[in-house]
């Protein structure tokens, strides 16, 4: 997007590019950085700059002093833009990407960050997996996460149902970090029973740093789906700080629990499937969920709410959900499974006309709602506890379920089973409450 | 409470009395325990029994078809009621009981489960505290956390500035752990600069377990308000599954992690600030708050509501709230502090008549919306990004500072500094988008 108003001005003075590097002194600061294009919400008295380390800066013109060009950018030649050659020995991975943080690649000329647009730029970028696969990159959306919804799960969930069609050995979606596990548990139930691997990949790190963490968790995922003998969705992402292992978590047991380390998922009640280093794998043998049909269910209902449950909490938030239609609502819960008894009236009022269950806001351990009892005055009301399911995951099963799904007790039913592993195993064995 | 209907019948037939010893044969299952008095939810279907697990059963009386006295109950008696024996020597501390599984001791002659409700009771279930110091045990409330709300609060706050002007060492509460967080965060605000250490302990095993982590938690909580020359509100835990080590953790950062682990809460963002195993205590040095001065605040605005984005999230609850009157929203957003931006004109609206704060669904890390376009929208929309501060801590902040302090400007200026270390140090020297 080109600069306006007062930044226009400064730029047409200085005879400066988008993407030049540049020194610039204000009253306080010196910078040096490459100018970026202007981002969709910019006033006209900024400019932004990226800075060697991966951070924007806007700067108010009004307060620069002197600004002078290092260097001017130059477009890359198209000789670097080399056909795909195909190599039959090899299998077939589809990239698909939506946006985020991964979906960048650096100009190594410039500096810059640019989306992956191009069959032909992921190569160059990512040479070296082309020399375990035929990757098939596929540009789907350029998507900040938090803006990723049911619509796009639908969507996406078709166009990987028709990658499998056509015999890809593993399909891998790069993300945005924010929602990546949302999206992971909504592909697990609309997918689940898939015959091959499908594995989300974020970042952390912008690409344009050596300690990027976007071509490791990359390759994890490609050596994941090349080198297990597991079928399902899961999502590859740092396994700790200090090396270059990638976990490889279940794609409904993953959470987001740190905003900026790399190794910012973990698995929540259950261990990783596997773990990769480099071209090694090693997996977990546990935590295996038998082969079910595969048959896509592509369809998310949006009626659904996820609400936290805190003290004072307005009940009436909840007779507005359902007077507002809503179909199904999750409710987080204190420990076991708790909520106030003030809210036990909207409650039994909701239970009659949506599938309510409990999930438990301190997320390791289960709900267990026949201990006190306030838990069993909730059952009694038709709340439905779900043991060690993660709030969101239960979010987004109870869209899904509903979404595909129209008898009311057959959908209480899929709510209380494994479809994705989204219970752990020792969950349901106790699951007798 | 007594039993009606048709568990009445039952009862009387056999003629059993509450706290009998019983064995019960259903169709399906031998039971053996402790008959318990009616739970006031109760239908007049189900009788309830205490299994020697700790664990309670309600049995349908129907299913019921043998049924024998094992033991009868018999009352303690009379002589172990002593008179408390004060010695000038040892400290005071007060030990302030509010319910929750802490808040129970075993009858050994029947194992019985029931309420601390006197002075002398506190001394017989804990006669090792008394070697310490003068404890001064008082019963406030006996209530099931997710019920505790700003009144309580506030009744606290008074209540322990009074032991605080009579010259207590130190005031334990004691604290069923669903909410704990919320009021160790709430007691922070209210009684900050306190002169004496002020510690809110737990457990979550019921105590009529060999097992159970009431007794140690407490014990720990005691040496700390002994041996530490800090003051503050802080929370006492077990560190780990392993050993006695309790947890000393700032009353701020503290979260409820886990449903049933002995080793439930966690320090997010910041360390413990010691640990006790038996007399010992290991403090940590650093995270010590500057003294500030003590004047309670105790009051707590309770138009102030938690809402974790997601997904889907229908921004008309934000609209709702706003119309209801709220007059603080904290958003748990994704990431570094996102939402959809679906949700921008709601935000926009609610900006000028509430204050609209951003904390973080990750838990770990802080709150960065200088990053992404997406996070500069909302800081242009007026909403205040609060950094590692945690969302329940957040919550209770709010509810605080627009209890208190009725001028918008302030209110929104004490959000964003520290009052009771809810910002780690490194997240305040941060602190400059």
């Amino acid at each position: 997007m080109k600069y306006i108003g007062e930044s226009l001005k400064l730029i047409k003075e200085h005879d400066i590019d988008v993407y030049d590097l540049l020194s610039i002194i204000t009253d306080d600061v010196k910078y040096e950085g490459l100018l970026l294009p202007r981002a969709v919400n910019l006033d006209d008295k900024h400019i932004v700059i990226k800075l060697k380390n991966g951070y924007n800066v806007g700067i108010e013109s009004e307060k620069i002093r002197k600004i002078d060009v290092i260097k001017k950018y130059t477009k890359a030649k198209d000789e670097s833009k080399k056909k795909i050659e195909i190599n039959n020995k090899l299998p077939r991975i589809s990239i698909i990407s939506t946006g985020g943080t991964i979906s960048s690649k650096v100009d190594y000329k410039t500096g810059a960050v640019t989306p992956i647009l191009t069959a032909e730029e992921i190569h160059e970028s990512l040479p070296d997996l082309s020399k375990y696969a035929n990757i098939e990159p596929e540009f789907m959306y350029s998507i900040s996460s938090e803006n990723i919804n049911h619509q796009h799960w639908t969507n996406l969930s078709e166009r990987i149902n028709e990658k499998i069609i056509q015999g890809d050995k593993g399909v891998i979606i790069t993300h945005g970090t924010d929602t990546m596990a949302y999206t992971s548990a909504a592909l697990s139930f609309s997918l689940s029973g898939t015959p091959i691997p499908i594995i989300l990949v974020g970042s952390q790190r912008s690409t344009d740093r050596p300690s990027s963490d976007g071509f490791t968790n990359l390759m994890g995922a490609l050596q994941f789906c090349l080198k297990s003998d597991r079928s399902g969705v899961f999502l590859a992402m740092h396994e700790d700080l200090n090396d270059d292992r990638i976990a490889i978590h279940i794609g409904t047991k993953a959470r987001k629990n740190h905003t900026s380390s790399r190794a910012a998922f973990e698995s929540i009640n259950s261990l990783p499937v596997a773990y990769v280093k480099g071209e090694k794998i090693i997996q977990n043998k546990s935590n295996i969920m038998k082969s079910s049909e595969f048959s896509p269910r592509t369809e998310f209902n949006e009626k659904v709410s996820l609400i936290k449950f805190h003290p004072n909490f307005n009940p009436e938030i909840i007779d507005f959900l359902i007077e507002d239609g809503y179909k199904g609502i999750i409710i987080e819960g204190t420990g076991l499974g708790h909520v106030s008894s003030k809210c036990f009236e909207s409650i039994k009022k909701s239970t009659s006309k949506a599938i309510v269950c409990m999930t438990s806001q301190c997320l390791w351990g289960r709900t267990r709602m026949t201990v006190y009892d306030m838990g069993r005055e909730l059952l009694n009301l038709g709340v439905i506890p779900l043991q060690d399911m993660l709030p969101e995951t239960a979010l987004v099963k109870l869209m899904w379920t509903l979404g595909n799904f129209h008898d009311n007790k057959q959908c209480k039913e899929i709510m209380t089973k494994n479809v994705a592993m989204e219970y752990s195993e020792r969950s349901l064995i106790n699951n007798s409450e």
